[in-house]
């Protein structure tokens, strides 16, 4: 039996770790050796200057498990100094949000003694991580040891040992006592309250908690359509006006309540620290390929790859594609519908317990080959969207979101669509939208949380019975810990979770004259839903590393679309209704050019609506403005002693305007 | 007779003249010393560093004229200090655009020497302006010799000088040898040739190149639709399919083209250096009052106005007010075609010379009452967001514009809607179209130019006879020209010269299925637009100061918006057309249907286009990036020698940034 991990155990104490780096188990000794120098090396010599040292796991039943895992940790000096590298803002001593620089750092809020505390877990985990993204390689032509993995100046390292495998994964480690002081306050009392954003965000970072604090936004605005829908199912009021008031309540409303979201967004992420927080020249993404050449903005050496190629092929593959699924999708459902009549008319014919049964093989066909192709379509819109080799991962990451989107859309509402527009069958519709919305969220919760739950707690109980008999009675927490999370799935990111409040949402706006009750429901659903993802986020997953998120990026522009979608849908349905048809007797023209007209004036309303209300809070528009005023003027009187540096400024600043303009116009 | 003027005259060949500041006639003499030591004064203390001069007029007739008329210059030194200030961009050593520096000035290309020709007139006089809004009061708690006219310290000397009616107004000079050869080249020669912009933008600066740049555009732009419209004229075609092909062309046509303009205003205004450039912290307008208090940005004093009251005036007051006149200029209307009517029956009832002249009267009744009725809301629109009270110009500006827009798009087009809409009449709404573009155009040509051209001939030959008279045989020529150029009348900005282009391009697009032939005579109107405006520039008015601008602004989104407007009244028309109803003989509903349907899809795929083109061409885009990241890079090298300068400048640029998307989103 083994027994050498008594040797990083002792070294292991002398940092905390935060994160965990797992090689391939056969990686070459001289490249472990040069990353590790390369990673402890000093700064002026392009190290990182981090702190880091490997774990040896006891080899279990004769077979040795990975020996290349490494925790990386870090001086406090280093993370201040990293905290300024990555752009951190920090809360001031006068209450505004400043960037935070290692020379002032005394100046700070809550910076005591040698600044102990003053960085949070997650933000240590964002800070390493960056510093390991960012290390670059100097003159190797290539990893030692891997003639193959050729490397060039300025190519991030990391980047291109995961690209070819040798970096299995790394990932930020839990901390044992934080997590249990979060998910008591987060979940585990009982007692109704707000969720504890501010610790979300300290733990695991400004995205997932903006999206625990949409969940929690989307859940109270919801609220006003649930209870005016409540009367509606109890009293079986049916009358087209009181629909009609419910349906104008609904698109006033959710036009509204999205564009205060961009206000309370604004305000946390002020709050936070990442409303001006901007990333600095992003890199290319770890998959992205093409001649080396140089990048025109920087200079450097890097893959380069013609745009006018990457445009070919989303316009000329990608798109068709994509309307292919969709129109694959479309050609289902209508064989699911010819299947459903042929099954009623055999039914009707000959009703016995056979063709009883028969009646419902239709709909489970249907729902198995929809989650297949839902499945396949995953994977093919990953594959094309790695294909179309995004040189940024944020822009990966739109594209793969819009397509998956698009077809979830197709999918879910599809069916809901041809019974409400072609059918028009008002009855079938709201059972429809019922059912689909309660298994849906059923079966939402069980493979979202507590499937993967169960998994994990088995795994669990394996991997900590097999220590147990490896180790004896000795205490190993980290390395069981560390054996513990390198097993547990990763947390994917926060798509599946807005996905999901999506459909919800259209569940909820697009028909929501025909089924008043959906809100409930989803009313219902969410409460349950941010106690699953808060359990999910602390026992299920890998902690995720923390992403500064200024806003809930694509996510409002797909929320906006779908609430515009719904004003067309809702003034279509109330023109079809039997009850505003019997206004207009003589000329049903009329009705549908008043419906229409309707229509018009509420999307027209709608844009105003969201031009007139501003997206930021006026109080932080004010401290905003100051901060910049006062830079100005800070920078101003260096002017006469360096002109220099003042062009320079200049320059960068107004660039840097432009830039946005650029981004926002695109 | 005075001949005091040699003084000046011999004074003012010390400094070439830029601009003409003319006080009242009775300005106290204690006000205008102070005044001009102001100007005079040393920069550190709080001075504007130019030169001044007096110019003294002869009397004439026995009637002394304005005796308190000044002309300042400045050195070129001055003004190169004054280029950085102002943040004027200029062409690099390596043809990129930077910002310029009197420390780097030698690193600009075209900079030679000392200088002498890098700034534009238009750039000077520019500066000269800036310098001189820009003149604070120090400690002075009024104007000396007027107790009553108060100052703070911070406010601005020349905007409180100019509301309390003692600056009467201040101007750049015209450069006579400039301007010949720009009219030269501008449009006194015949053969066909692009307008010089940049020679205008030197001439005039950014904005009004920009109104040419998008004049020429626009025409360009339309003639495609000519051209396709031609054979509909001649070949008298009145099959619907063709007029529906001759729509949809249009409303793609024209949200292409009005994206593509985004793209070429931005590429004029990167050559211009204006796309990066971004004006400091805007002043307070000079007719903005409140309360002294603190500006919550700057903390200088300031005059201070609850925004809430400000919203309260515009949301109570100003936005019912432009209601009820929009209400009245429809009744108006609506007597307008009864009155018609109500003469068309006389006229049948007995057809005579008499009731023949009838037939006209309400058509000349209404064109009177419509004329009436604009100039008084021009008025009122004027009087309302003066006493909106906006803090600053540019939202005063804007405010303006949509008040004014949105009446003149009423007057112009409810009459047509009516016919069309309403009466159904598309022969009527032909001719109606017809004559309202024809009239309009000629009526325009004539009061803009040629009117007050004639009126400017007979004035100028005045002062010219009158100057002969008085002064003999001597050369006078400073002296004329400013005499002149102070009695011309003031150019009130681009404003009346978009709205034309807008109200044509309404003509264009609202009807373009039913009338093809709008687009070829605007086009034919816009070739004489462009002569008359520049010879309206050239001679008309008085030189105006130039103003940095981007692109053509809130004129983008009015544009935009008439395309979308006219999308919804094309499929309207193509809706009522009894070709396409013969389509659907048995159900008129399902025509409505499709047509509505259609209608969505254009608009989406406007929307849809309007995302995907983006608004800055490439290689604009990797320009802006490269000089971002240089400057960059060049901060970063300074950054271990100088910590805080680093965090100011961070601190700034990431608010400059975050200060962008609130403007964006307002």
């Amino acid at each position: 039996m083994q027994l050498g991990l008594s040797v990083s155990d002792s070294d292991v104490s002398s940092f905390t770790p935060l994160v965990v780096l797992e090689l391939a188990d056969d990686t070459k000794a001289e490249a472990i050796t040069w990353l590790l120098n390369r990673i402890r090396g000093k700064q002026q010599n392009g190290g990182a200057e981090l702190l880091v040292d490997q774990l040896l796991f006891p080899a279990q039943d004769g077979q040795k498990s990975n020996q290349n895992v490494f925790v990386v940790g870090s001086t406090l000096q280093r993370l201040l100094k990293g905290a300024e590298d990555v752009g951190l803002f920090k809360e001031f001593q006068d209450g505004t949000m400043r960037g935070f620089t290692y020379a002032n750092r005394e100046s700070f809020k809550d910076f005591y003694g040698d600044g102990e505390g003053f960085l949070s877990d997650a933000e240590c985990q964002y800070i390493i991580k960056h510093e390991l993204d960012t290390l670059r390689a100097k003159n190797e032509e290539h990893v030692p040891g891997y003639p193959k993995v050729k490397l060039y100046p300025g190519k991030s390292v990391v980047r291109r040992l995961q690209s070819k495998g040798v970096l299995v994964q790394y990932f930020p480690l839990h901390n044992k006592e934080d997590l249990k002081r979060l998910s008591f306050s987060w979940y585990k009392k009982i007692k109704l309250s707000f969720q504890p954003l501010d610790d979300i965000r300290h733990y695991f970072g400004e995205g997932l908690a903006l999206y625990f604090g949409f969940l929690e936004y989307f859940t109270f605005a919801l609220v006003p359509m649930a209870f005016i829908g409540i009367p509606y199912y109890l009293f079986d009021w049916e009358d087209y006006d009181k629909y009609v008031l419910f349906a104008v309540f609904n698109l006033v409303w959710s036009t509204v309540f999205l564009e205060v979201w961009k206000r309370c967004s604004a305000t946390l992420a002020y709050g936070w620290g990442t409303l001006s927080h901007k990333k600095a020249f992003e890199e290319p993404r770890a998959g992205f390929h093409g001649a080396l050449g140089f990048n025109p903005i920087t200079g450097r050496e890097e893959p380069v790859y013609p745009s006018s190629k990457y445009h070919l092929r989303i316009y000329l593959v990608s798109v068709p594609f994509v309307l292919l699924c969709l129109y694959l999708s479309f050609y289902v459902m209508m064989v699911y519908f010819d299947m459903e009549n042929w099954a009623i008319s055999i039914y009707n014919e000959n009703p016995n317990l056979a063709t009883g049964i028969l009646l419902f093989v239709p709909s489970i066909i249907y729902a198995v080959v929809i989650e297949i192709m839902n499945l396949l379509y995953r994977y093919a819109a990953e594959f094309l969207t790695n294909w179309e080799n995004h040189r940024l991962e944020s822009s990966f990451q739109n594209h793969l979101v819009l397509k998956v989107l698009v077809f979830n859309f197709v999918n879910c509402f599809a069916s809901l669509f041809y019974i409400a527009f072609v059918m028009q069958d008002m009855v079938l519709l709201r059972q429809s939208l019922a059912t689909l919305l309660i298994t849906s969220q059923i079966l939402n919760q069980v493979m979202e949380a507590f499937l993967p739950y169960w998994l994990q707690r088995r795994r669990n109980k394996k991997v900590h019975k097999r220590m147990r008999r490896m180790m004896g009675d000795k205490e190993l927490p980290l390395l069981e810990q560390v054996q513990l999370e390198t097993e547990m799935n990763t947390y994917l990111g926060t798509f599946d979770d807005y996905l999901e409040q999506f459909l919800l949402f259209g569940y909820v706006s697009l028909f929501s004259c025909v089924y008043p009750l959906a809100a409930v429901l989803v009313v219902l659903n969410n409460i349950t839903e941010v106690y699953s993802d808060a359990f999910k986020m602390c026992h299920v997953f890998k902690r995720p590393f923390s992403e500064p998120a200024a806003n809930i990026g694509v996510w409002q522009l797909a929320f906006e679309t779908m609430s515009i979608i719904s004003v067309v849908t809702n003034c279509a349905l109330i023109g079809l209704s039997s009850q505003v048809k019997a206004y207009f007797p003589e000329s049903e023209t009329q009705m549908i050019l008043i419906v229409v007209a309707i229509e018009h004036v509420l999307l027209a309303f709608k844009f105003i609506l969201a031009f007139v209300i501003p997206d930021v809070p006026k109080h932080i528009q004010v401290k905003l403005a100051k901060l910049e005023f006062d830079s100005l003027e800070a920078l101003k009187k260096r002017v006469s002693t360096n002109f220099y540096v003042w062009n320079k400024i200049l320059i960068y600043c107004l660039l840097r305007t432009a830039f946005y303009f650029i981004y926002f116009f695109k």
